[in-house]
């Protein structure tokens, strides 16, 4: 850096006291952080409105966002156009992502079903055999080797097919898939959309904020319903189902006198791979030799949420945390595979002598160690890592300095446990949940999800928006940095139902179940959409995903992953409101498409908000709006009621 | 607009007299052309040099391009990082657009074939034969409709194929095959690469430019071995291998007394449609009916280029006349396909009371009428684009200015065309090309494409930098825009061989050829691909397309599509020059990859300039090097001394 930052005040930066502890540390050290860059680079006013065009090299054209008709781009682009496209790109990029991620996994499963790959297993054929039936593959009778293969093919149709629906929208309700058909926007396969939304977000080719809208919610359907919803299912079924488990998470997890090792990432596979090798005798010995207690694997970000409900494994916080991890001192070695992976955490790391080692060849960072996974010999690079991280064990140099703060909390809750836990073994269903909606108890259902960003304070609107949700009986489902925000906050433990409101903290009680129900990684989003659906199909709350009593928020968002998720949402039906940013100039018709206009056609719509308790407020108005229309209002006014009346009686007692 | 524009002498904005013509008459109509905005809206600054970053929502993010490295971006994204994910980004685009128009082509090769599509046939059986044979697919004693439904199958999985090598690749010169398979180059298929380029462009993904110029290579080459040379071979086998036909281009060959309809864009089937229908008696009659002499259907921009050459189609002008050629008040309907159409044009076409007509669902335009050209009966769409062309000849309002300026020229040098003139039809072949290289009559070749640019000169470049070259015994081959620039100069007729220099001069006059060669559209760039494949096949220069005496150049580009371009001509081998404008940072490590880095590793190498002399400079001086490396310079010497020597004894004869 050529001069120093200007400082901003740690408190102003995050509400997570571990992170707090580390950035005030690292100002010590001299170590500079993200968040001082993000407070020190201001964002380019005209880009963070998207109101600039870099599609060819007539530009970039930049428009006027006080007045955004005052001018059109050099080849008469206009602001919704540019806007448009720009947004049609974050979402190409998001389903790409996915698209990769999803991709690898299914080709992981074909190599372990056809013993190419000998480290891992098929670990839940249960719900081999349930994904299969749902895509109407026969299952009686038959070898699972089969299943899995015929599995196989049919869901490679999700990214290669040109032609056609996605093998998913069977699972689709009847009338949201109906609504598509009509507009056009079954997505045909993952690769084709995301080739056609590049090409036409092209100079001169479409030019129509609607249409180009069209394509936008054809490439995010088939993120969610295409990419991500495969990730997750064949994820389950390589490496088990999750189901609840209590966890420890924030920075104390890390321990002095071990070899703590920080994967940090999205594929489940590395995780997977270093929990092999950290439980290898030699290894473990090894790290004894070197005077450690033992190997300490800790998770971040959503490599973590993805495998440490699988196992129970320790998670140290998320993407705004990765960074200040590593100002402890106490990583022995961070590994990481794709998405989210500052840049920046090489020098960091390099700072604290701490080895970074990236695994995946298409995430490669300038200067960092890169060894490769390979899938058919995962532990070769796997147990390099663990010697690395014995090594620097054995040689710190600097002070070691962990936040000493842990929380524990419940995670793992899978579509296919709430199932489980709302009906119990016997008759898993979703009628009790749809009954409580129905009857007023709970108000309605949302997803609270996304990263973290430092232009807003590190999970303050997560918990804020949360907290506020619960307390108006709205059950919440997370996934994501979102989910970890609540779990550093102390509310994924039974404390939380303390601050549900009435109806929904009886109906936890009840059944046993926590108000804020972590889900897992952002790719695990997928999971809200099925869990939707079957309350779609259980009945009483519409016919449709854009009739439930639901909605959506990424309050502090930040990747263009996260745009892709939330158009998948808006396509699917579904309110989603998003935090702090939005690549939006105000006034135009392209934002009024998105935040109106695609509601009267019978899908979600976007809404966006800087204040938490103003993103509750509206997420709240929506699900109200929801509850009005099924005619089920009324019925939650007699609750609150009756159980105010029973207060005041318990009162009178 | 909400105030006029300050306005640019017309000399300085195009050397194309009846452009500036229709400049000066908008200027007096009071309507605003794409030129006045070029020089009126400043580049972004750091836009242009490619120096910011909004691939997530904690920037936008600008680096400072006087000194790269004093800053990175809030996650620590070096100017490399974001340098490199930009051109990632364009070159997906790009090779998105080409891949699209191939898939498109493919799929109506198939129903074709399989009879769902009447209207059209295979009308080059021939080179269905050659294409196949080159793919070794079994032709001997085989049906035709067999033999293109393997090819089908065969061409399918370059676009949708997730492993192993896409077909063309078979074309490839051994050696720069074996360079590909060495660098983890070679393309899966065209999807998945332009996939997995989104993908790692995204935040914390690939931070490591020359993994990520992998990556760009891989997904370049996926254009130029496969989308568009897909394309291009299915276009030909559909519609005919262009031959060499004399062309009447430029404004002038609109007619003030019939139907003038436009067709712009880049498909051949919307203008091979609209040419049976232009035919049809009744609509012919329809149009005298009308009063006027016939129905002139004029070819603007690639679509016209691709068809012109097939059909004697006359030829309007580029890029940049096509808001100009509505000026002209003349033009009776505007009817577009995709890609390089400008939004604008509708509110210039709306001004003359021109019907602007899209028909392609992949390309709306806000306002515009659409008419879907639906290939299964693709005259539904054209006759009705007749009749209101016909509608408005009748209805004329506004006074006709026609430039009266045309020029003839000879246009569409295929491949295979190219073969059999130098060699003959019994003896088709590419030795006496390499012949006349080896013994230094011709210099090299070089290939000058791409589109023209309001930011620099239309066409000016263009003509000086190919002047440049034939004088200096370069034989050039054109493409796209630039093709039509020479056209329109008069340097595409017999006349050219006049300003060539004496070695290619007395090549050309032997031969019966022109100096500069007119080979397509800009997706037909894949025919010099072929064309400098058979180079190293027949032997003498080399053993593989980097040993060539060859080098590119779009010297006024501006689409995505001609960095896609630009790129996969740098993987496969050659030099390319790029002119005004480059999305690049001087003094960056990854400038010096591209320009330097990459033809250490074998391939080719970028370069940029912003004066067509020096493009010229540089272009030679490289042919002069790998001329040397082939030890064939001194042979030119003699050459060169030979004709001297014969001049000055003709002149003392």
């Amino acid at each position: 850096m050529a001069k120093p930052l200007e400082l901003v005040n740690v408190e102003d930066l995050t509400i997570c006291d571990s992170t707090a502890q580390m950035i005030t540390k690292a100002r010590e050290d001299g170590v500079e952080l993200f968040f001082d860059r993000a407070n020190a680079m201001k964002a380019c006013p005209i880009g963070e409105k998207s109101a600039c065009c870099k599609h060819c090299s007539m530009g970039p054209c930049r428009m006027n966002v006080n007045s955004p008709y005052d001018r059109v781009g050099v080849c008469g682009a206009t602001v919704d156009t540019i806007l448009a496209r720009n947004f049609g790109r974050m979402v190409a990029a998001g389903t790409a992502a996915h698209t990769d991620h999803g991709m690898a996994m299914l080709e992981l499963f074909r190599d372990v079903i056809n013993g190419k790959v000998k480290d891992f297993a098929i670990k839940d054929p249960m719900k081999l055999y349930e994904v299969a039936t749902s895509l109407e593959i026969p299952t009686e009778g038959r070898e699972l080797k089969e299943v899995a293969m015929d599995l196989y093919h049919e869901l490679e149709r999700t990214y290669t097919q040109v032609d056609g629906e996605i093998p998913m929208v069977k699972r689709v309700p009847k009338k949201t898939l109906e609504l598509w058909r009509q507009a056009g926007i079954v997505p045909r396969g993952a690769m084709r959309e995301i080739m056609e939304m590049m090409h036409r977000t092209a100079i001169g080719v479409d030019q129509d904020y609607k249409n180009i809208t069209q394509q936008i919610s054809r490439t995010a359907l088939a993120d969610g319903w295409g990419g991500s919803m495969v990730s997750t299912d064949i994820s389950d079924i390589l490496f088990g189902t999750p189901s609840p488990v209590e966890i420890e998470v924030d920075m104390g997890v890390l321990k002095e006198d071990r070899v703590n090792i920080i994967v940090h990432g999205h594929e489940p596979i590395l995780l997977e791979a270093m929990m092999i090798s950290a439980a290898d005798p030699a290894l473990k010995q090894m790290a004894v030799d070197a005077g450690a207690k033992g190997i300490n694997l800790v998770g971040m970000c959503c490599s973590g949420l993805d495998v440490m409900s699988r196992h129970g494994l320790p998670h140290a916080g998320n993407f705004s945390s990765t960074e200040a991890v590593l100002v402890t001192g106490a990583v022995d070695a961070m590994t990481v595979d794709i998405q989210c992976i500052k840049q920046d955490l090489k020098r960091v790391a390099d700072f604290y002598d701490t080895p970074f080692i990236t695994t995946n060849y298409r995430a490669k960072i300038e200067g960092a160690l890169h060894i490769q996974l390979d899938e058919h010999d995962p532990l070769g690079c796997t147990e390099e890592i663990i010697i690395k991280a014995i090594s620097r064990f054995k040689t710190r140099k600097k002070p070691v300095r962990i936040p000493r703060k842990t929380v524990k909390g419940v995670h793992g809750f899978s579509y296919e446990y709430i199932n489980y836990m709302l009906g119990g073994s016997f008759r898993g269903s979703f009628t009790p949940l749809n009954d409580n909606i129905i009857n007023g108890r709970i108000r309605g259902v949302a997803g609270v999800v996304g990263c973290t960003n430092p232009r807003s304070k590190q999970d303050y609107s997560h918990v804020e928006l949360v907290k506020e949700l619960i307390r108006n009986d709205v059950l919440v489902l997370q996934t994501g940095c979102s989910q970890m925000a609540l779990a550093k906050a102390g509310l994924t433990g039974p404390g939380a139902a303390a601050l549900a409101g009435p109806g929904l903290a009886e109906v936890c009680e009840t059944v046993g179940m926590p108000p804020i129900l972590g889900l897992g990684a952002c790719v695990d989003n997928s999971r809200i959409l099925i869990a939707a659906s079957e309350m779609v199909r259980v009945g009483g709350l519409g016919d449709c995903l854009a009739d439930l009593p639901a909605a959506g928020c990424a309050p502090e968002w930040m990747s263009e992953k996260a745009i892709a998720i939330g158009h998948y949402f808006v396509a699917s039906g579904v309110y989603v409101v998003f935090g702090h940013t939005f690549p939006m100039t105000k006034g135009t018709q392209f934002e009024k498409y998105l935040f109106e206009g695609l509601e009267n056609e019978g899908f979600g719509k976007w809404a966006f908000s800087d204040d938490p308790k103003e993103m509750a407020r509206l997420m709240i108005a929506h699900i109200d709006e929801k509850r009005a229309a099924l005619g089920i209002d009324k019925a939650r006014e007699r609750v609150l009621l009756d159980m105010a009346d029973r207060r005041s009686l318990d009162a009178n007692a």
